[in-house]
């Protein structure tokens, strides 16, 4: 967006190829019944509904624009940035379109991939930026629809720089983004959102400011359904813009693009390439401590935030866009001091939802997947529908495969030599392995000094929920109970609840208390014999690597362990124990020790050894107290398993 | 089953029209996951797993024999004694094919509309007697296809009476009946559990007792799953038949018909048509007391009872098979003495089941028809699909007209004196009617000394449940809050207490308050300005006659009420409050003012225009208080609205 012309011209319109595919079609009277989005509505709004709504109840938003990394962990890294930046409430991302960069292509860098990723994995709205000039119809259109297929629902149409300096204009090509806006209108209907850039200042390829607005209404007669606008240094820039759009019936809300100045050198680069002027007022305080990166940086976070109150109180503003540069300080610090970074919104769901509209009914998953949502996506990526309502028979739930397991996202962020550090230079036997899941637990450093903040299991630290259990799970895990997941019974506490609760403020959330553990096999033959004293109170299902399987499960049907009763709504039963999918969670979970630990160590070596045997000979056990209104009985499940073995 | 003869010969096998259709075919990976039954399995077992299942565990059933009322008062009653002889849990009941009574066609009282109401109505397990002889095949496939679309899963294959002396066998006709098994296996595959007929003492037309033996196990090498046996004297008969049956190779299970003598006539008539002989022990007993009725039914309990008792001491018998002649008083008799009347055996859902294989998923309804089940059943009987897991969205749920509203069961079954003595010979006021609706709740009688047992809005005397609620309902009636639905909040009962439990063992069971009235416009305008306070905690639908609609429900999703957490399940809810079934449910509540009450006077009578007016003018209201673990704030609301009043 730091550059585009803004012309129009007549395109030859397409023929409709996708027209009127909005999703949802209505379906047999049971199924629509099934699919009944009974949460918030808002996660089904377009993106133009969200803001007509926030823009009714006087909520103010933002939303932040990045652009695609030029390398893999870059990448990785910026995904991080997206949950952490996501935690905030913006009410959309963009991601920029890299016409040098392949960005359609299914690069893990890619704008396609970045804007997948940000949709489906951190379940963030997202604009994804296309741009046109060059490009013949069917690039374009194959774009838009592979956008599609991945779950995007918004363009940001833009012409892009044009190729060379003698740059002329194509017969029925696409030489303005007006074009774009036409084409998608008339090949996907209004399926997609459409947003397109204005220019506060003028375009500098216009032939006038005037002319410029005329090009913007243009676009928006076109089909376009918003405006983000160039950055600009003062808040009058802007609001004499919409004015300016106002007057001549461009009605569609305008967003004023922020750009927090971080330093000198980007600073200088982005007026460059947008051929803006930098007003005199600020080069005179920037000048004097351009080598201060600091300095610089406190003063453009206090300029960002005197011109956000500034448009924010005008009346006329109801969201701020930021352009990050990909940084998190500088934005993040703005959005505080505004009072719009709203972190800790009210969890929807017990887990991170998707965007992608195919999952938007989506309601139900199985518990095992818990810390590491990013897996269960990548793995039902492929189901065309999703469960809501009941998990119900899953007698084949479809999970693919494991071989696509390396994708980038899902490895661990942190180096082998980092891992190491956690886990063990060397390990000298399965205590040493205990001892990694004890100090992971505790937060407390191992031996060497180092604390252990993730596990091949779960990429994050340990949830505050689990907290809840510390002290019961260090003891456990000390004596070889070597626990992955596990939550607390709870007896209808407010959905509000800060630890708790999930779903709509005025409802009651529950759970029942659950624990999954690797053990050895001595254990679980003790397990076992205690287990008959629970028989009617506690299910398990207990599973080696080999798949041998032994359960009291009554017919393989899930039993739902997380569940919110709501005013006005049917219950929603977010997390169930599955013993069908447990089994293809089973082998996610054993290959993690070879793929994740194991393999830091040379073949042949002890500690690698140790590992391959935990693999081989232990199982994976997960218990649920069913009997969630009295205290947790679990514990004293493996209380009693130890005193059998003394 | 009083006369068949045994015989077998050469049938023509036709092709299959009907195979393998045993319902629940596996549809897409979603809509399997939607329609998973959640509860007792065995309500989804066929009778013939049914049967096995109670031989393994040892459990003793028994089962109930009827016949086809002559006139459809008669039907109405039979179907009364089907709810109450229901109650006691035999594992299903038959219903006698009477080929001079039109057994196939739709009149109420029909052998198919009769089993047909078993199964959907009265959620019995059916089996329908069919007969064979002298008639055409294409005559006979019309029926079995007729009772497998009405929902009947289990058929017992007769030969029935051939019609005149002379007799002769149809070459390719339907002669015996194992003509008739082979038929419904070669048309229906293995869809129908096929019942048939064993003669203890030989049948009478068999040319000997062995002879007759080989013809019952070609009936079950053609198909038959059981057998039940003709009615018998001696234990000692019934064993030593079972012993030649095994004998020879019969290994299906055999259960023994007992026909506890309830009169001399009956006995006589029954001995005459069956060719049995009663034993001379039997007969000097008899003949003396045989003006005594009451001597001769004790004697014959008496009997029964210790003749059962020595088939179970046996340990060959495991079920009983009872001719009842649709009396209920010995049959009860006999199994409580038994000790395998089991009545209140824990209810499955909180409303009742129906049996119809399409129906196997259903597990949720919206409340209104608690107190008229039927009716319920008959609106939505046309449904292709039933809803579970969830209500969800009913934009459009079809529910069946309400002109074809007379069905016979449907009617009120008491006649128009004695609602006139319950409700009132002549209505002086609006306050005559809200004496009526205090009576109902209280069990008081009425000023003229009639207690009132029953309503337009439910059938039954006031349910257990409701008597919680019994001095606060009184208490609003009184002031013209007409309640004609309520249940009380419940946060976590037992799923085994005793008036508000349901569904398996280990569980618990949870309620929101709901209440739902008429009232008149004075006392809703008051109600709306109270219910402002509870905004967030109430949700509430007003509606009157003429379908003005006032709701505080978000986006007219539906509200469960009733759901209950079992030991390794999903969680049911079975009951809903749904805004757009209310307006269905609406249509129906305000007719019954008419059809069942104002009808009752002569037009323009003052007491007609009373139940007019209220018709015209008053609103069905409901309030759900949504904090079911908080105390129910519904009488609050009540008292609040009168105390704006005054």
């Amino acid at each position: 967006m730091v550059n585009e012309t803004q012309h129009t011209c007549s395109t030859s319109s397409s023929s409709k190829s996708d027209g009127g595919s909005s999703s949802g079609s209505e379906s047999s009277k049971d199924s629509s019944r099934c699919s009944t989005p009974v949460l918030d509505a808002d996660r089904h709004e377009r993106l133009r509904e969200k803001m007509r709504r926030r823009q009714d109840s006087g909520d103010k938003w933002f939303s932040l624009e990045f652009f695609p990394p030029r390398t893999a962990n870059a990448a990785v890294n910026l995904i991080s940035r997206f949950d952490r930046m996501g935690a905030g409430g913006p009410l959309f991302i963009d991601v920029t379109w890299h016409p040098a960069g392949d960005p359609g292509s299914d690069k893990e860098t890619s704008s396609m991939i970045i804007a997948n990723t940000a949709v489906n994995y951190c379940g963030l709205e997202t604009i994804l930026h296309m741009t046109c000039c060059n490009q013949t119809k069917d690039d374009i259109t194959g774009h838009l629809q592979k956008a599609k297929r991945l779950g995007l629902k918004n363009i940001m149409a833009l012409r892009g720089d044009p190729v060379g300096e003698e740059w002329e204009e194509e017969v029925e090509g696409f030489n303005y983004a007006v074009d774009l806006v036409k084409h998608i209108r008339n090949e996907f209907d209004d399926y997609l959102d459409i947003c397109v850039a204005g220019y506060p200042k003028g375009h500098p390829e216009a032939e006038s400011y005037e002319a410029d607005l005329r090009h913007l209404k243009e676009k928006v007669f076109a089909g376009a359904d918003f405006i983000i606008t160039q950055l600009f240094f003062r808040s009058e820039t802007f609001l004499k813009f919409m004015k300016d759009c106002q007057a001549i019936g461009i009605t569609c809300p305008i967003i004023p693009g922020i750009f927090p100045i971080q330093g000198y050198h980007s600073l200088r680069q982005l007026v460059k390439l947008s051929k803006l002027e930098v007003p005199q007022e600020i080069k005179d305080v920037i000048e004097p401590i351009k080598d201060n990166d600091a300095a610089i940086r406190n003063y453009g976070v206090e300029l960002a935030v005197s011109m956000c109150r500034e448009l924010l109180d005008s009346g006329m503003v109801h969201g701020l866009h930021f352009y990050t540069l990909n940084r998190e300080v500088a934005t993040t610090e703005v959005l505080k001091r505004l009072g719009i970074w709203k972190e800790d919104p009210r969890r929807p769901l017990p887990w991170a939802v998707s965007a992608h509209p195919k999952r938007r009914v989506e309601d139900v998953r199985p518990i095992f997947w818990a810390s590491r949502p990013k897996s269960y996506i990548y793995r039902t990526q492929e189901w065309d529908d999703f469960p809501n309502g009941r998990w119900g028979n899953s007698s084949s739930p479809a999970f693919g495969e494991l071989k696509d397991y390396y994708l980038f996202y899902l490895k661990s962020k942190s180096p082998r030599e980092e891992l190491l550090k956690m886990w063990g230079e060397e390990l000298t036997g399965e205590e040493s392995v205990f001892e990694v899941f004890t100090c992971y637990i505790t937060g407390e450093p191992n031996k060497n000094g180092y604390k252990v903040t993730c596990m091949p299991w779960n990429d994050d630290p340990l949830a505050t929920e689990t907290n809840l259990l510390k002290e019961q799970l260090e003891k456990v895990n000390r004596r070889g109970i070597l626990t992955i997941n596990s939550q607390p019974n709870i007896n209808g506490k407010p959905s509000t609840d800060p630890i708790v609760g999930w779903g709509p403020s005025g409802g009651y959330v529950f759970q029942k208390a659950y624990l999954e553990f690797f053990t050895s096999s001595e254990i679980v033959t003790a397990l076992l014999k205690v287990l008959k004293k629970y028989e009617l109170r506690v299910n398990y299902h207990i599973v080696n690597v080999k798949g041998q399987n032994i359960t009291n499960s009554p017919d393989l049907q899930p039993n739902a362990v997380t569940w919110g009763i709501f005013p006005g709504r049917e219950i929603i039963q977010p997390t169930v124990v599955d013993p069908v999918s447990f089994l293809y969670w089973k082998d996610e979970a054993f290959a993690l020790w070879i793929e994740q630990w194991a393999k830091l160590y040379e073949e042949e070596s002890p500690s690698r050894m140790i590992i391959q045997y935990i693999h081989d000979n232990y199982y994976l056990v997960n218990l649920v107290d069913n009997d969630f209104p009295l205290e947790n009985c679990l514990w004293q499940v493996v209380d009693d398993t130890f005193e059998l073995l003394n």
